[in-house]
């Protein structure tokens, strides 16, 4: 056994209760009445990284939550820079009368530890902070230098990150990320994220006559505004699923047969899918399969539409205007701003004879993110998922956006590799939220293997 | 000059003090707090009929706001028994704010009589009233057979009065009716009214996933029931303007070489319309002029559509179900049970892949109303107004729908002619509403002709 490991064994009961120390604090980000209990998060975090050894440790101001920095950087130059990201805040605990124990009094049952935050990810995000102290505590020295970057913003979409970023460009320069918000496939089956997608909103209004019109009056002889947007809704998709915006697929990076193959790969089941959403059937881009439609093509959806009457009843009236919200997921090698214009252009080539509209567009978007195939510490990480599980891990994408990736990407020129211990099914952003101590344990041996393994190149 | 021309000349400033007097109860039927007002109103109109020698003048019941009615049947079995209706209850007046003097404080300035309710139908009910009392205290006897119809329901839809009719369709039956409840098309230039449309109102709705989605998460997979239903919309109506459901034309009554004639010596300024809309250009079914479209072509309208978020900024949910509210205008011999059937139909046919639809028939349909070709009662107002107007009447159409005349048509059997002297401009259901004078007594006049004339046919 190596020295490490001894550590870990020996040390495993204080881990989960400084777990649950951690828990304790109520870091909900996205309520000011919480504000302070990030602050202490953040304190939290900012003494446990100097007890363990990590140095220049910073509480370092964004203009909202704070970032927790630190580093350890004594390795040498001819060892890489490690840069691992998590973060201590947490999604709000409403409703609390769902919790069978309160939220922020963690308690440990069967193996799991539950409170909100166990899993999303306090402890995800302790996990390399106690794989450190036991390298550090057992050889006096990490195989590599290790910066820490945890954020108090996450659950409200990091909103001062971006900037921030981009102004700790230095400060934060590294040669792989890795981050501890993540998850694995299942209890015996890891998983590497190779994908996320990237987003783009827009709301358009179609309007009409100057007011709402009685429809007796005017209805035959000017056009309706609510059925001139459902034709230009209607414009922008195929019956099969195709978007048929031009030039929206210009520049998707399409699927290669081993990407085919690496998805269909994935146990996937139909049935159960279409039991779990309550459809009749599955439906989307023809020519793919669901799994590759949900991973890897983009995507354009209706959020939104309105406008009229609303109310019980008829009412005979002709409206104004209309207005929709959109949100295309994209998928490398796409970009908001070109897709923007291409929608955009649409709407101007298809607004309906009689009247008029305006595109907006809506704050929040985000690139997609692909892992290049050669991507060294995705490797890395697949080898040692496949050591500690003892089974090759699943290759796959996620159809959401995660801004930190991009953020980082964007502002380190870093594709970050997810490299977290989480498991779906653990209630992350719902009541009774827990996390099994099994995979905190399994995580920290899996940060340890990563030191050493980098060390080695 | 006639007697009868004599005794109005004489008494007409009683008349339009008695206008006043009418007037200054404020008979709202939208709002149960003037409940009692409208009961004064039937109060005050009975009173009127017995004071002018109108017979079995009663208070009926209706379940809602009551009916009065009275008779006058000494003219023999050889002469016809007309059916005079009106109403006697009046918009809501407000915003009280916007009036230059109080709605219920009626006055005359410039010859006209500012209050709500002086125009619609107030002034217009009083007419055929003053009429009979100026030929029975002249001549002692009417030269036809007279029944009255006064409602205090039509500004809320007479929602009481089918069951009231069919359950009293002796007491009503008649050979001919007219209806105060009518405009002139100006202050020099006649009109009469041969066709009004019918409605019929439903409410789609498509449901896709059992509840709110992840756009991220299942985007790709599963049908948006807000494309869907745009979709579904958009399929009821081709870019020209046709409505597109199987079978909506079919029983359509085809305007005749004669009616877009009549129809098209109608004065029409274009650009006014568009101007007064605020629309950027007219839009209708392609092959008929807008007139046409407005007064003898059906339509299908979207009055509300609604699904998903409607707030600020962006939220990326794939939402569970959408909704659209439609109302299509009849026009002869279109029925509404037969177009809901045919809507119901469509919508079946073309809800699209992954998506489910259920659609619901709205209450407040109405039968579409038509002028027959040789309809008696309307040839002789027609006489009546270009002899008064010393001009021939134009024929026109309404796009809207008058529940009381296909009412009565259904239960009596009779086309009503609409014989009201009110004008487009006397603001009906707006502050300062107002009734001219002179139209007041040019009413009476041709009420009087029209007794007159009918007696002798």
């Amino acid at each position: 056994m190596t020295d490490w490991m001894d550590f870990l064994n020996t040390h495993q009961n204080r881990f989960e209760s400084e777990l649950l120390d951690f828990v304790r604090i109520p870091s909900v980000s996205a309520s000011s009445e919480y504000s302070q209990d990030v602050e202490n998060a953040a304190a939290w975090v900012s003494k446990k990284l100097k007890e363990v050894g990590v140095e220049n440790v910073l509480t370092m101001p964004t203009g909202g939550h704070p970032v927790v920095y630190g580093d350890w950087l004594h390795a040498g130059k001819s060892k890489p820079t490690i840069l691992i990201y998590g973060h201590f805040d947490v999604q709000p605990a409403e409703p609390f009368n769902l919790w069978d124990t309160p939220p922020f009094e963690p308690e440990i049952r069967d193996g799991k530890v539950y409170g909100r935050g166990a899993s999303d990810d306090k402890g995800g995000m302790l996990i390399p902070i106690l794989s450190f102290e036991a390298l550090i505590k057992t050889t006096e020295k990490l195989p590599v230098n290790v910066k820490f970057l945890f954020e108090g913003q996450e659950e409200i979409g990091s909103p001062q990150l971006p900037k921030f970023m981009a102004e700790h460009r230095n400060k934060f320069a590294c040669d792989m990320i890795f981050s501890s918000d993540g998850l694995q496939w299942t209890e015996d089956e890891p998983n590497i994220v190779m994908g996320l997608k990237g987003l783009l909103g827009v709301e358009i209004k179609v309007t009409g006559p100057k007011g709402d019109q009685h429809s007796g009056l005017h209805g035959g002889a000017i056009a309706n505004p609510l059925m001139a947007l459902s034709q230009l809704v209607s414009s922008m998709k195929s019956q099969n699923g195709k978007i048929l915006i031009e030039g929206f697929y210009d520049d998707v990076a399409e699927l290669t047969e081993e990407d085919r193959a690496e998805i269909s790969k994935v146990p996937y089941d139909e049935d159960e899918y279409i039991n779990e959403l309550g459809v009749p059937e599955l439906f989307g881009e023809i020519g793919f399969s669901t799994r590759e439609r949900l991973w890897a093509r983009p995507t354009l959806d209706v959020n939104g539409i309105w406008g009229g009457y609303q109310g019980l009843g008829s009412k005979t009236v002709h409206p104004s205007e209309a207005s929709v919200k959109i949100t295309c997921r994209l998928v490398a090698n796409q970009k908001p701003e070109k897709i923007f214009n291409l929608i955009k252009q649409h709407v101007e080539n298809n607004t309906p004879t009689g009247t008029r509209s305006t595109v907006e567009k809506l704050a929040g978007d985000a690139d997609p993110f692909l892992m290049p195939k050669s991507h060294n510490a995705s490797k890395v990480v697949k080898d040692i998922l496949a050591d500690v599980y003892g089974k090759e891990p699943y290759e796959t994408r996620l159809g959401g956006s995660i801004p930190i990736m991009t953020i980082m990407l964007n502002e380190l020129g870093v594709h970050g590799t997810m490299f977290g211990f989480s498991l779906g099914d653990e209630n992350l952003h719902a009541p009774n939220e827990f996390f099994r101590l099994k995979n905190f344990k399994r995580g920290q041996i899996a940060y340890c293997k990563l030191f050493e393994s980098l060390g080695l190149a």
